[in-house]
C-alpha cells in the first residue's frame, strides 16, 4: 500500500484556502498513485483553533469544508483531521477528530482519546474524549489512526504516564496492522530527535507493525510545527521523511521492502534557527503585514533579530531604525550601520535626543528634586518605542521587538518601550543562545558585526550602563532561570546544582515579580521545552517565595 | 451543630498570611461555640494558585501550612480547602481538595470530581479527579462535602448538563444528610441571585437536606470572588448569609428552627461598582502598591475610574493627570478640574504640545508627504502613556487605564498609549454600562460632572473627531458585542436578532482583527459572563469571518 504524507501548512479558520490546498494535496497524492493520503491533525480548521471553537458557525464552516473535501475523494483514501460534534447528552460539545474517508464518503470517524492540558496545551477547553476507538480496514491493512497526543502515553518508555488508558495499545488488541498518528506538535528544541522519533522507534519495536506519523507544519501565532512527519516499517528503521520547517508530500510504500533511510541530523541551533524563520515568515504572512521594522541598537539581540528578518522575509522587508541618545556610543551606531550593510537592508537614524529633553523639560516640575534614575531610563526606552509604532502606525510595518527570555524573565526589560511591537522574535531564546545564534548566522562570513559580539552587553540609557551591573554573567543566569523556569525547580534543588544562595533568591524573586510586565509582552516563538506565555500562567498579584 | 462559614480573602502563595488568617478564624469561630467551621475552596494558597501548582515547593509548603492549622484544630471541627498530592501511579500530579480536621488530626481528605475547564478556569492542567468521593461524620451528622464545580451539574437544573456524574446526588445516596460546598466561585453580573442561589435551592428542595455554601472572597488578579456564602436549612429557607464582597464569619445553628431570613439584594450596577472597587483595593493592595495616577480626559471613562478609585482606594491615594493637547476642548479640562474637585484627589496638568511637536519635527523627513492621521493621532495618545509611566517609575505610583470593553473589543483604543498601565479597571464594563456606572456614582449629588454624561465621546486626538465617526452607536455597539463576544452567536443569529447585516459584519471584523491588542492589555476585573483576557482565547494570526 503506497501511502501519502501530506504535511501542510493551514491558517486557523481559513476554510475557503485550507480546503484548496488538502485537495490540491490530495490530487498530487492521487497523481503519485498513492492509495491512502493522510493530513494533519485539524488539518480542516488549523491548529489552534482556540476560542473560535466555542463559536457554532465556525464548526458548522469547518464540516462544510470537510464536506466539500469528502465530495474530492475518489480513487484514492484519505485521512482528514477536523472537529467533530460530539452527539452525546454530556461533555464539551465538540471532539477532536479524523475521517477516513473513501470513494466520496466518510467511511469512519476517529476520535482523540488523550486531550493535552498542559504547558501550551487547553485541549480538555474544548474537547469530549473518545468514547471508544477501533481500527478500520483499508485494502489489506487495519488501520489503527491516532491523534497527536494519543502516542504519547506508552507505559514502557515513561517513568510516569500522564493517563491510564494507552490508545495506541488498544488499537493493536484490536487488530490493528498499521499505525497511523496525525499530529500538530508544536516545536521545542531537541523534541523531534530525541523524544518523538524515539517515541515512535519504541512503539514500533514493541507492537512489529509499521507507524506513519504525519505533523502538521509552519506557524500559528507563538507556536511552530516542525513538520518531520516520518514512516517507520515495521522493523523500526525510517522509510520515508518528510522535510522540517517546510510543506511537503512524501510517498511511502509500506508492502515493498522499502530501503531504510537515514535520519536527517540537525544541529540544535540550526533547528531554532529554522523555527524562527519558519514562525516569524508565517506570522508576517498570516496577519497581513508584508515589511518588519526593527529598532538596531547595536548590540547582538536586535542584530540577530534583524538578520533573521532578513533571511526569513529578504533583506527589502526589513527597515532597521537607529535611534540614538546621548548616551548611545559611537561603537553601537558603527555596528548598526555595518550590519545594515551587511545585510543590505534599509536603515534611517532618528535621533531621540530632542524629543528626550523636550519630555524632560515638560515634565520639570513633577520631577524637581529627584535624581536621574528608572524614569529616565524607561523613558528613552519609550520614546524609542513611540517611534517605531509611529512608522508601524504610518507605513503598515510591523514591530519586531527584539527582547531575548532572559531579560523578559528578569523584567530587564522597558513596557511600552523595547516592549513595543507585534512579534517578540526572540522573547524564548536565552541570551547565551543568541549568542550561539549569532555564531551560527556568522558561519560563514561576518554578517553580524564581530564588535556585537564580543562588547559587554549594555541598554545604554545612562553613561557607562552595563547589564552586569544589574545582573549575573548570562551564564549563570541562564542555568538559574533553566532551572526555574523551564524545569520548574525549587530553590533548595538550584542552590545544589551549586549556584550561589543569594544570587538565585534574588534572581527567583526578579522572576516571580515581573509578571506584570510579560502579561503585556507581544507573543514570542516558543524554541524552549518552556516559554512564557500561554506554555506558563502565572498571577500578578502573590505572595509565594518558593523555598 | 453550630457551624461557622469563615468568608476569607487570601493571597496567592502568601502561606504565613493565609495560615494566620484562617487560625484566627478558627479562634473567632470557636469563641462563637461553633462545633464546624469552614474554610473556601484552596483557602491554604489562595485561588487560583495557577502554574505555581507546578513547583514542587510550593505543593510542599502548602502541606506544611496546612499542617500547621491541623495542629490547632481542637475543641472544633474544621473543614480547609488546600492542595492534595495524587498517589496514584497516573495523572496529573496534584488534587483540589478538603481537609476534614478533628482534634488535630486529619479525619479524611475530600477531593474535586469535576474541574472546571473552560474561561477563566484552567482545572484540568492542573488536577486529578477525584477517584471516590463519601460523606464523612461530624457529630449526629453525615457531612456530604463538595468543592464549587461539584454542585454544578445537576440533571435538573441544566437543559445540557457538562459531566455524566453528579457528585451530589452521589454524596446523597451514600447518606450524606447536610451538604457542604467549598468554592472559590468569581463574580459576574447576576450570578450569585440568578443562578448560584436557584441553583442552591433547587439541590435542597430535591435532596431535603440542609445546605452550607462557603465562598472565598476578594480580588486576585482579573477575577473577584464575591462572597455571599450562605446556608439552607432542609426546606431550602435562607438560613445564614455572609457579606458580598467582604471578609465575614457568619456562624449558624443547622439544628434548631433557624428562623428563615430574606436574600439581601442588590442591582446589578450596585453588585458592579462593588465588585470593581474591592477587586482595584486587592490588586493595588497585594501588589504592593499605595497610589494610583490616572490619566483625565473629561470623558465618562476616566471620570467613572477616577470615582471608583477614589472610593476604593481613598481620595488621598489617586492622582489625576490631565494632559491637554491642541485638540483638547476647555470643557474636556474644565470637566476634568471638576471632577477632581469633586473627589477631593490631586490632580496635575501636562501639557503635551511640545512634546508632541518635538516628535513631529523628528520624524519629519521620515513623515514627510504624508497627511495627519492615525500614526499622529497615536503618537498623542502614547505620548499621554509615557508620561504617565515617567511619573508611575518615578513616584511608584500605579497607572490605571481608563478603557471600557466596547473600546477594547473593536480596538478603538491605542496600544502603549491610553492602554498602557498595570490595571485596566472598567476594561470588562461596556460603554452603556460604564454610563449606568456614572449614574449611580451620582446618585446622590455631582461627582461625575453632568457635562461628561452628556456631551458626545471623543477621544480629541484630531479637530472635531467623535466616537460615532468611526463606530456606531454604543447601544447598537454593545448590542452586537454581547451576542458576538458573551453568547458565542454568529453572524447571521446576530442579524436575526435585528442588527444591520453591514455594522455586524463590521463589528465582527474589528473583533476578530484586533486580538493583537487585547493580547498586550493590562488585566481587567472580570464583571460580565465573558471578558477578554484568559476567559477569551483566541489566535491573533487567523482569516476566519464567521457567517
Amino acid at each position: 500500500m503506497k501511502i501519502a504524507l501530506a504535511q501542510i501548512n493551514q491558517t486557523i479558520g481559513d476554510f475557503q484556502k485550507n480546503t484548496q490546498k488538502i485537495c490540491s494535496y490530495l490530487e498530487r497524492a492521487r497523481n503519485q498513485d498513492a492509495d491512502l493520503v493522510i493530513f494533519p491533525e485539524l488539518a480542516v480548521t488549523g491548529y489552534p483553533p482556540k476560542d473560535f471553537l466555542d463559536i457554532p458557525s465556525f464548526i458548522d464552516e469547518n464540516l462544510k469544508a470537510l464536506n466539500h473535501v469528502v465530495n474530492h475523494v475518489s480513487g484514492i483514501s484519505a485521512i482528514v483531521g477536523f472537529v467533530d460534534r460530539n452527539k452525546r447528552r454530556h461533555g464539551k460539545l465538540v471532539h477532536n477528530a479524523a475521517a477516513f474517508i473513501q470513494d466520496r464518503k466518510i467511511i469512519s470517524v476517529h476520535h482523540k482519546s488523550l486531550l493535552p492540558t498542559y504547558d501550551v496545551f487547553d485541549e480538555c477547553r474544548y474537547f469530549e474524549p473518545a468514547h471508544q476507538i477501533s481500527p478500520v480496514k483499508c485494502k489489506d491493512y487495519m488501520l489503527g489512526i491516532s491523534i497527536c497526543e494519543d502516542m504519547w502515553n506508552d507505559e514502557g518508555f515513561w517513568t510516569r504516564p500522564l493517563y491510564e488508558r494507552d490508545p495506541i495499545e488498544n488499537l493493536i488488541s484490536q487488530g490493528a496492522n498499521v499505525l497511523i498518528n496525525i499530529s500538530s506538535s508544536p516545536f521545542a528544541v531537541g523534541k523531534h530527535d530525541k523524544i518523538r522519533l524515539r517515541l515512535l522507534t519504541h512503539a514500533v519495536m514493541k507492537h512489529k507493525v509499521p507507524f506513519v506519523y504525519v505533523n502538521q507544519v509552519g506557524g500559528n501565532d507563538d507556536l511552530v510545527f516542525d513538520g518531520n512527519s516520518v514512516a517507520l516499517n515495521a522493523q523500526g528503521s525510517l522509510i520515508a521523511q518528510a522535510a522540517a520547517f517546510q510543506e511537503d508530500l512524501v510517498v511511502v510504500d509500506i508492502k515493498s521492502p522499502s530501503v531504510q533511510i537515514q535520519p536527517r541530523t540537525y544541529s540544535d541551533i540550526e533547528t531554532v534557527h529554522m523555527a524562527l524563520i519558519a514562525g516569524l515568515r508565517d506570522y508576517v504572512i498570516k496577519c497581513g503585514f508584508q515589511k518588519v521594522i526593527i529598532g538596531l541598537s547595536g548590540g547582538i539581540d536586535s542584530a540577530v533579530t534583524a538578520a533573521l528578518a532578513a533571511e526569513s522575509l529578504g533583506k527589502e522587508n526589513v527597515i532597521g531604525a537607529l535611534m540614538p541618545s546621548q548616551f548611545s556610543s559611537q561603537g553601537s551606531i558603527d555596528d548598526s550601520v555595518a550590519l545594515s550593510h551587511n545585510l543590505g537592508i534599509t536603515y534611517e537614524v532618528i535621533p531621540i535626543q530632542e524629543i528626550f529633553a523636550t519630555c524632560r523639560k515638560t515634565l520639570e516640575v513633577e520631577f524637581k528634586g529627584t535624581s536621574f534614575g528608572i524614569a529616565e531610563e524607561n523613558l528613552q526606552a519609550r520614546i524609542r518605542g513611540n517611534i517605531l509604532m509611529a512608522l508601524s502606525n504610518k507605513y503598515g510595518y510591523l514591530v519586531l521587538t527584539t527582547g531575548n527570555k532572559s531579560e523578559l524573565a528578569v523584567g530587564y526589560c522597558t513596557l511600552y518601550g523595547d516592549m513595543s511591537g507585534g512579534l517578540a522574535l526572540i522573547s524564548d531564546v536565552p541570551k547565551t543562545m543568541v549568542y550561539e545564534l549569532a555564531r551560527y548566522i556568522n558561519r560563514e562570513k561576518e554578517i553580524i558585526p564581530h564588535n556585537s559580539l564580543t562588547k559587554p552587553p549594555s541598554a545604554e540609557l545612562r553613561p557607562n550602563q552595563c547589564d552586569q551591573d544589574s545582573l549575573p554573567p548570562y551564564n549563570v543566569l541562564d542555568g538559574i532561570l533553566k532551572a526555574y523556569v523551564e524545569d520548574t525547580r525549587g530553590i533548595d534543588e538550584i542552590i545544589q546544582m551549586g549556584f550561589d544562595e543569594k544570587v538565585v533568591r534574588e534572581i527567583i524573586r526578579k522572576v516571580n515579580r515581573n509578571e506584570y510586565k510579560r502579561r503585556q509582552a507581544a507573543p514570542g516563538i516558543k524554541v524552549t521545552s518552556r516559554a512564557f506565555g500561554s506554555g506558563r500562567r502565572m498571577p500578578i498579584a502573590h505572595n509565594f517565595m518558593c523555598s
